[in-house]
């Protein structure tokens, strides 16, 4: 299968890390689009976020539903509990982690990236920032890149441009791409609130993230 | 995370070799269980059979929906246009080859499996009667292992029975395994009908398996 390798495909969830992967990928790929996943958010805004990043971008965004994991139930971003950031019993890993998400979620935007002829998928996995998530690994992604490669028969290649960033750095990156506005409609709370929650164990590392930059969160005011 | 190395759960279909392997992974592990994938099959009819095999072999089985792919269209089984065997111009690919099915779908049983604590994954791909899907091929399974491997952090093992094996072949299995009967309940046909059509790609495929293996289809009568 021939894909155009100036072209991406941008996992677009609304939230800040996606957000800075698509201003990203604009200055780098001549067509780039957007993947979204409605997976069962517990919160219908943040497809909005979406929705309204990709018009300020410019960019066409798909939408793809995904039943899946809320049907499987059993984590915390699906489900109707509190979101937490404990460990689960079993695992050890967070109770947020709900497995195999961002390995279909990436699978799904290389099957939109198949469709159209699009080389490059582009993804916010960040190790640095490591909560316990095994899926947003370097060498998971390496891994995936190659299933998918072998599995689609197309020379897919995942671009994780946060991957080493802290979340400073990821802030610092949005600006100087020239885009920090962008976020005023981005989300981040796990609890779906708007201004955000601010105690959630998400607000508490984006605003860790704004204060060790320097730099005041759009969302949070003018 | 810890799995038991005598679990297994089993991507059912409800067609021929899925039923195979489940008979197979029957004699092979002490706890084995069902995943079968709605994905907007053309004919419901599959689900149903699938659930009669899994409650003829006394197992349980987990429905779980997957609404992307019906919604990223553009092939020719969950489509409304009818299928054929021919080749996409801008692949070379089957029209019903969907980009990216195969591995969600194993990622999907993967997430079930990390659930119930089971080690082994149980699919009936086949490079032997390999119709140009590039996610049957066994490179494609050991690359999809090690992602799912390191994306849940759990050691699965993707066991595939049928890759080396003629459609023959995997009829004499079934026959050995003393469940050829389970056949009767299993369905083939692309078009969905009951009686098979007998002429679509994927009946003529099985009628071809039981006349080389000198044995009378189940499906076809007593």
């Amino acid at each position: 299968m021939h894909l155009a390798s100036d072209a991406a495909v941008v996992l677009l969830s609304g939230g800040q890390d996606s957000v800075t992967c698509l201003a990203w990928a604009l200055t780098r790929f001549a067509r780039v689009e957007a993947v979204t996943i409605a997976y069962g958010q517990r919160h219908r805004v943040e497809l909005d976020c979406a929705a309204r990043i990709a018009r300020r971008a410019g960019i066409g965004m798909t939408l793809i539903p995904c039943d899946s994991f809320a049907a499987l139930g059993g984590n915390s971003l699906t489900g109707p509990e509190a979101v937490s950031d404990g460990l689960r019993s079993d695992s050890g890993l967070p109770t947020s982690f709900v497995p195999g998400r961002n390995l279909v979620f990436l699978t799904l935007a290389a099957a939109r990236a198949w469709q159209v002829g699009a080389a490059n998928l582009v993804t916010g996995v960040c190790q640095t920032d490591y909560s316990g998530y095994p899926d947003c690994r370097a060498d998971t992604m390496a891994a995936l890149q190659t299933a998918l490669r072998l599995g689609m028969d197309a020379p897919f290649v995942i671009h994780t441009p946060l991957m080493a960033l802290t979340k400073a750095a990821t802030v610092l990156m949005l600006r100087d791409l020239g885009h920090l506005d962008w976020l005023a409609d981005s989300h981040t709370c796990y609890n779906g609130s708007q201004p955000p929650c601010g105690t959630c164990p998400a607000c508490r590392l984006r605003a860790k993230g704004f204060a060790e930059a320097g730099v005041t969160d759009p969302l949070l005011g003018p």
